[in-house]
């Protein structure tokens, strides 16, 4: 199992998800695949968890928790594709993993709001769903006591997330930064394969106009680099730096690539 | 297993606690409850490890080292309440366990110092007892090899810490923010069940009035809401921002509950 | 195992290297030793893993992950030593193991690059060796499918870090600040053999001269204190503070130890 969430670490909030999957399924595995998420940005989770989920064994349930809806009327969504169960509230956050399944067989389903009462989930806060429905749920889902196919029926699809993808014309690329690593690299939407229709392309950040390189080590310390990355998206970075912090350059700024040639 | 500190998660502090842990007990599963405990917060610690601790299954032990005394003759407390064991320095530490664990049985015992040596628990350093003791003793304790009832005396009271309870009178509430969350949250020292005893409280905290509300989506974005948090005591969050930021308000801050008529 | 890199704990790489681990062997026993490693902190991280892997119980698999170079054409070093095996970029880091391992047997090889081929490990990033590359290979070493010594030729000596000793002459020492920790104290170079050859040590750093002390509590709340910490250096703390941030002392700052007379 892997959790994902805003929640941060410096609260229990975690250590109180790992409680409860135990006390369902006490031999569970539960690996923090982020806690790291910018509070509420359900499309910073979607973009990390739709690059991550994959590299896990077969059958891993992934539970994602951004959720500014809690306490609402909002459901939850359940996604099935590649031999992986994803878990989270339908508020767009699965958006980027169905997106990124277009080749693969996949079900989605929303929660029926009664099958929790039959788990014996029950007495939820009105502020913390983490620890008082996605935990549990999970450890259900984990130990194999809840199928997938018995939370909830199939819905064609879930509810929408912001659009998020980067805008592709003949003469370039207009993308924003998605979210900025602990090294202070700044990830952005546009994807690889939208980069390569492109020859020589050049990437405007800022006050920056850089040439795309294959790694850090291709310039000099200090200089800034720009690449596509280990999760497949154009990157920005600072060799030896830090260049969210060096260019005062944050989530949701805007990249261009101009690209006079096409492939 | 779980273990609650203020060393954070910067250094390998916490890391070399596992691995002491494991050197005892091999297989022992070990939650990282938090580490984020303000530095040196004894009520912070209770606070949050109190209200934490019934989450986890039955017969887990619960390690708490915020430990400002560590090298001088400060004793060791453990509680047994509840199915669970809390072990932490004798400090004020799980003062608040014991307050809220009014209706159980309660079982308070101080660490005779000559058991860690027939544990084999020695070489003590004078800075770092997380390692050097806490975590072979919690070891001990999780592998079954040692019962609490052997570690030393019952004890009719634990050293008390500083009084954290909020002062009601017939006219209202004065508490005190005891922690601020990851989200700017500020969590209060009020209790459900003293609020419960007034009716419309008119929650006071610097510049604002607040009624109280149930979540955080009954109020707009971006504007401040209190309510009656999962952990069953009185927050103040601003919807989609971080009220202590936004405030400036830090733990420590009073709050005060006006409520005219009691129930 | 046990994960040391200066990846942080904001994004979801570390949680990436975990479910790489488990894909190559799915009992594995992961611990995080630290993230927090400064970004490129070769030497930090090579002090912290030499004065940490000791703890952890024997065959203990160690992976350190600090890789400015990564995507170039730099190794990848393993150590053998006291019954623990460590795996790192061959940039210097496993440098302070191999000289804090004087006395005892300790091989070291450079991992041959046609190993990862037959072990299934291929299609790296240019710039995530940590997910793509140390994670599968310290999952084949864990699990025992892969010893190191098929792992790659031996080699008397691995690529040379920066000098991290202390200067010791008969009226002194000059040393700087390795790391500073999460509670601001400032963790020297100094170590505890070559103080103790010095009757009376005095401590300099920034504006303080401070006598040598035993732990914390041997001076009052706010006030300075130099001791020997529970890694075996010097170390200079603020009781109740956090010298770091009083100080504006950080990594890399420079002490001094006035000792007049040696033993």
């Amino acid at each position: 199992m892997t959790l994902t969430t805003d929640f941060g670490l410096r609260d229990p909030f975690v250590g109180l998800m790992h409680g409860q999957v135990l006390q369902r399924h006490a031999t569970a595995r539960i690996i923090d695949l982020t806690h790291g998420i910018s509070p509420q940005a359900i499309d910073e989770a979607g973009f990390w968890l739709s690059r991550s989920f994959r590299y896990f064994p077969m059958g891993t349930v992934h539970v994602a928790v951004v959720d500014p809806g809690v306490g609402t009327d909002r459901g939850i969504a359940i996604v099935e594709v590649a031999g992986q169960v994803l878990l989270a509230p339908d508020n767009g956050l699965l958006g980027a993993v169905v997106q990124r399944s277009a080749g693969d067989t996949i079900r989605t389903r929303r929660l029926a709001p009664q099958i929790l009462e039959s788990l014996g989930i029950h007495d939820l806060s009105a502020t913390f769903h983490g620890r008082d429905l996605f935990a549990p749920l999970a450890g259900e889902l984990a130990s194999g006591r809840a199928a997938p196919d018995t939370l909830g029926p199939a819905v064609s699809a879930l509810v929408a997330g912001e659009a998020c993808a980067a805008t592709v014309s003949a003469d370039g690329i207009v993308g924003r930064v998605v979210t900025t690593d602990h090294f202070g690299n700044l990830l952005t939407n546009v994807e690889a394969e939208v980069l390569a229709r492109f020859i020589d392309p050049q990437v405007r950040i800022g006050p920056l106009e850089l040439p795309l390189r294959r790694t850090y080590g291709d310039v000099q310390p200090g200089d800034y680099v720009a690449l596509v990355n280990s999760f497949g998206v154009l990157e920005v970075a600072q060799r030896d730096g830090n260049a969210a912090a060096s260019l005062a350059i944050a989530r949701g700024a805007q990249v261009w690539v101009r690209a006079p040639k096409t492939r």
